[in-house]
C-alpha cells in the first residue's frame, strides 16, 4: 500500500510537473491559451488537470513560479563576488534570456494574478539584485543620487526591452547582453564620475 | 443648403471629438471598455459612432492618433536648440506625462492594432527623439556605440517604466521627470566620459 501510494504520488508530481511545462509553453506562445490546450500540450486528460488545480488562476501562478524558481536556480551559479560592476555584467549575461523566456508568461499572469502577488512572485530574483545594488553603492560604484528600487527596475525595464527589439528585429539576440549591460552600468554610474569602458559592446 | 451641410459637418466634427476624448479616457480606466460604453460617456447613440467608426478597432486607431497628435503639438513649444544634454532634460519634463497618460491607450491598442500601426503612430516622437540623440552624437555627448534606435529605445522604456513605479507607489510623481533624466543621461554618455551633474535628482 505505501509503495503503491508512493507511486501514486510520484505519478502526480510527473503530471504537474508535465503541466507547468506545457503552461510555460502555450502561455508563451499564446498568453490567452485555455487550460484544455494546456492538458492536451501536457498529455493528461482535463480530469488530471482540474485533479491538481481549482482553476486557471493557480495554473498560470503555479507555471510562473516554477519559472522564476528555476531561473534563480540558474542565477545561483553566477558569481556575484568581486567589482560590482562586473558581477552585474556577469549577471545580466546569464539572466537577460530567462527574462526574455519569462516575458509572454508574465503578460499571461498580468491578466490573470494581482500585481501584488506577481511582486511576491519576483522576490527572490529582485533581492539577488537589491543586494548587488546595495554593494556598488556602498563601494562607489554605482550612484546613491536615486532610490536603490528606481535602478533595479532600470535594470529590468531595460531588461524587457532588449528582448521587444529583438522581437522587433531591431536587435541582434548575440548583441542583447552586451548592450543591456553598456546601458545598465552607464546608468547606474555616480554623477561626476566617468562610465566605464568594458570595450565595445556591438 | 451649404450652410445646412456646414452646419451638419460641424455637429460630426463635434461628435467625433467627443467619442474619441471619450475613447481616450475609458480605454485609459479599462483597456476592454465597449463602444457602448464610449458612446454612453461621448453622449451620443451608437447608431451616430457607427455612422463614424466601422469598428472598435476604429475607434481605438482614431484615439491613438489623436493623443499621440496631441502630444506632439505639446512638444512643438519645447526648445530643443543649445546643449543636447539640457534639451533632452527640457523633452523628458514636457514629455514623461503625455507617455504615461498615453499608456493605458496604448495597452487597448496593444491588443486591437498591430505592431507596425503602433510604430507607424509613434513615428512623429520617435523621429523628434531621434534627431535630438543624433545631434547629442555628432557633438560628443552622447555615445555612439550603442545604436540611435537602442538609445531611443531606452528613453522610452524608462518613461514608461516611471509611469508604472508611480502607480506602484513607489515614485512620487514630483520626482519622476528628474529621475528619468538623471538616468537617461546617464545611460547615453560615452564610456569614458563623466556623467553629468544636474543637481541632485531626488
Amino acid at each position: 500500500m505505501s509503495s503503491r501510494s508512493s507511486a501514486k504520488r510520484a505519478d502526480a508530481l510527473r503530471s504537474i510537473d508535465a503541466i507547468l511545462q506545457a503552461a510555460a509553453e502555450c502561455l508563451g506562445r499564446n498568453p490567452e491559451a485555455s487550460l484544455s490546450e494546456i492538458a492536451r500540450a501536457a498529455g493528461v486528460g482535463r480530469v488530471t488537470l482540474y485533479a491538481h488545480f481549482a482553476s486557471r488562476a493557480e495554473v498560470v501562478d503555479a507555471a510562473m513560479a516554477r519559472a522564476i524558481e528555476r531561473g534563480n536556480a540558474a542565477l545561483d551559479s553566477v558569481d556575484l563576488t568581486g567589482d560590482p560592476r562586473l558581477a552585474l555584467a556577469r549577471l545580466v549575461e546569464a539572466s537577460w534570456h530567462l527574462v526574455d523566456e519569462a516575458r509572454a508568461l508574465l503578460v499571461a499572469a498580468q491578466r490573470e494574478l494581482s500585481a501584488g502577488r506577481i511582486r511576491e512572485l519576483h522576490d527572490g530574483p529582485a533581492s539577488r539584485v537589491e543586494t548587488l545594488v546595495a554593494r556598488g553603492r556602498a563601494e562607489g560604484v554605482f550612484r546613491t543620487d536615486l532610490p536603490i528600487s528606481w535602478l533595479v527596475n532600470v535594470l529590468h525595464t531595460v531588461m524587457h526591452s532588449a528582448a521587444d527589439e529583438i522581437r522587433a528585429g531591431r536587435l541582434a539576440p548575440d548583441h542583447a547582453a552586451a548592450h543591456i549591460t553598456a546601458t545598465v552600468l552607464a546608468a547606474f554610474t555616480p554623477p561626476g564620475k566617468l562610465v566605464p569602458e568594458l570595450g565595445d559592446p556591438r
